[in-house]
């Protein structure tokens, strides 16, 4: 089987856009025709929700798409029936050809790490995915475990580096040795993923950057010319399609790009308002396909022919 | 309701010991009769065999302690049939008058970070824990949307600050503004307990200080006086009972103390050999209250009658 790395970029190739849509439902942003009926308390009920409206998400943007990121947190909201719907979606999006990066950022030490990584990583793994968020704070031997499973299933991990959020900068931007703590992460980050670099000139290690420092994600580009990157805030969060331009490579690769609300809720849009409720995937797949609009015209990504 | 950290002061001190025992489940670990016919790949009787030696530690230990710790990652490994032996084994420890500390690590921003706190935090949440681990690297706003729901729902959270692993220094000692980042991170930590400070002296945001670093589990006991310390890494991970004096105020509270393995499979152990595969729940039970006699004598906690 190819690398995680390889694989994404075929995938970013075929469907010629970084565009990832991630799946973060959330009860009352559902369409009228799922919410109705639904006893909010009654977690099964939301539980079996979320898998209709996930599955109908990924049926609307799978031929426009590489790849979706569940966010676990919306799933584990709902306890064990939650988890079974997780376990549900991410079986649906591979049948569907989607790379499926879980947004869980786990962390942990030695062993326990060990058991994070084998639990998502790769086909053999209880929840079978291409690729995991990862938070860096544990350090080096709290990354390594995550790393050797990525590496030995063709799967990947994405280290959080500089994130999106107003309060990111309280320890991430903190100066040491002349440098902020995030530059400190990014230059681990690199050291990992060179020693995994497959075809695409990627490695199993990828990054996450916020797309709302469009500086720093050039400077971190470079940083980590062995690292795909994963940057979230586009849409909703306030990144533009300009800010993400400086994430990707001459070829258009590198950088994927992260919109969540904005594709999934987009029945809720004023623009998307002619679908109504009932054609809530017509208005996801016209919001999927103004964002990948969007990043083809003003970034590298246009190049992907 | 009482708070967490009042409900844990009150707890350890009828229990008179800081004593927390780390649910780790591992299948080549488990006692004999609990593994034999169990089908490695079958992760529905790994799992049904994780619940019955997790509930058979409870029993053991119920009487001795004031709290346990499972580790959400090796229920993770499981897929969903792990998550549901999680849910069980959460309940039996609360039907046991054990508060429940979830090491999940969790971490996100904003209403993700809102929807961990809402999964694990309380009575009323889905997984019903009465406190989370939770990782620093995202910022303030990813730590108050867990303080938030940990104060509105009597639970806590413990932030990651200094951890037990070798290589947790790598970006935790780095020094900023002369102080390294775990003391930034405290400061913060310290800067959220003190808002919401109860009957006990303490708040409901406690740190992990692992227990491989005596002198700055002093530092960080004074430097963080209203922060239950979590303190992982006695035992088997080379923390001695001396090595955690620091972490305990003058009443012998303000620490609970984890030991994961050599307790859990304590029928492991040479000193233990005596009691056979089929009596490791009396193992369980000696090796905790040996754990217990080393912290009276060498800590504190002797203090607490």
């Amino acid at each position: 089987m190819p690398t995680f790395a390889d694989r994404l970029a075929s995938a970013v190739q075929q469907k010629k856009t970084p565009a990832l849509v991630g799946l973060d439902p959330r009860l009352a942003h559902l369409p009228e025709g799922l919410r109705q009926g639904i006893d909010e308390a009654n977690l099964g009920q939301v539980a079996e929700a979320f898998r209709m409206f996930c599955c109908g998400v990924i049926d609307a943007v799978a031929p426009l798409v590489p790849a979706v990121k569940p966010q676990a947190a919306f799933f584990e909201r709902l306890g064990p029936p939650g988890m079974q719907v997780l376990w549900d979606v991410v079986g649906y999006a591979r049948e569907n050809q989607l790379q499926v990066v879980l947004d869980a950022k786990r962390n942990d030490i030695g062993s326990t790490a060990a058991g994070y990584a084998d639990a998502y990583l790769g086909e053999s793994s209880a929840w079978r995915c291409d690729a995991l968020t990862v938070s860096p704070y544990l350090g080096d031997d709290s990354l390594t475990p995550f790393v050797d499973v990525a590496v030995e299933r063709d799967a990947g991990i994405f280290v959080l580096v500089k994130t999106s959020n107003p309060g990111g900068g309280l320890f991430q931007d903190l100066v040491a040795d002349e440098k902020p703590v995030y530059e400190h992460v990014a230059r681990h980050v690199e050291h990992l993923a060179e020693q995994s670099v497959s075809r695409s000139g990627y490695g199993a290690v990828g990054a996450v950057v916020g797309a709302t420092y469009a500086e720093q994600l050039s400077v971190l580009r470079a940083a980590l010319p062995h690292s795909w990157l994963l940057v979230p805030g586009f849409g909703a969060q306030g990144g533009s399609a300009k800010d993400v331009a400086g994430g990707f490579d001459e070829r258009g690769l590198g950088a994927i790009i992260n919109s969540s609300r904005a594709v999934i809720f987009a029945h809720e849009r004023p623009e998307f308002q002619e679908f109504g409720s009932a054609r809530w995937q017509d208005a996801v797949y016209e919001a999927a396909r103004q964002m990948i609009d969007q990043l083809r015209s003003e970034t590298p990504a246009g190049r992907l022919g």
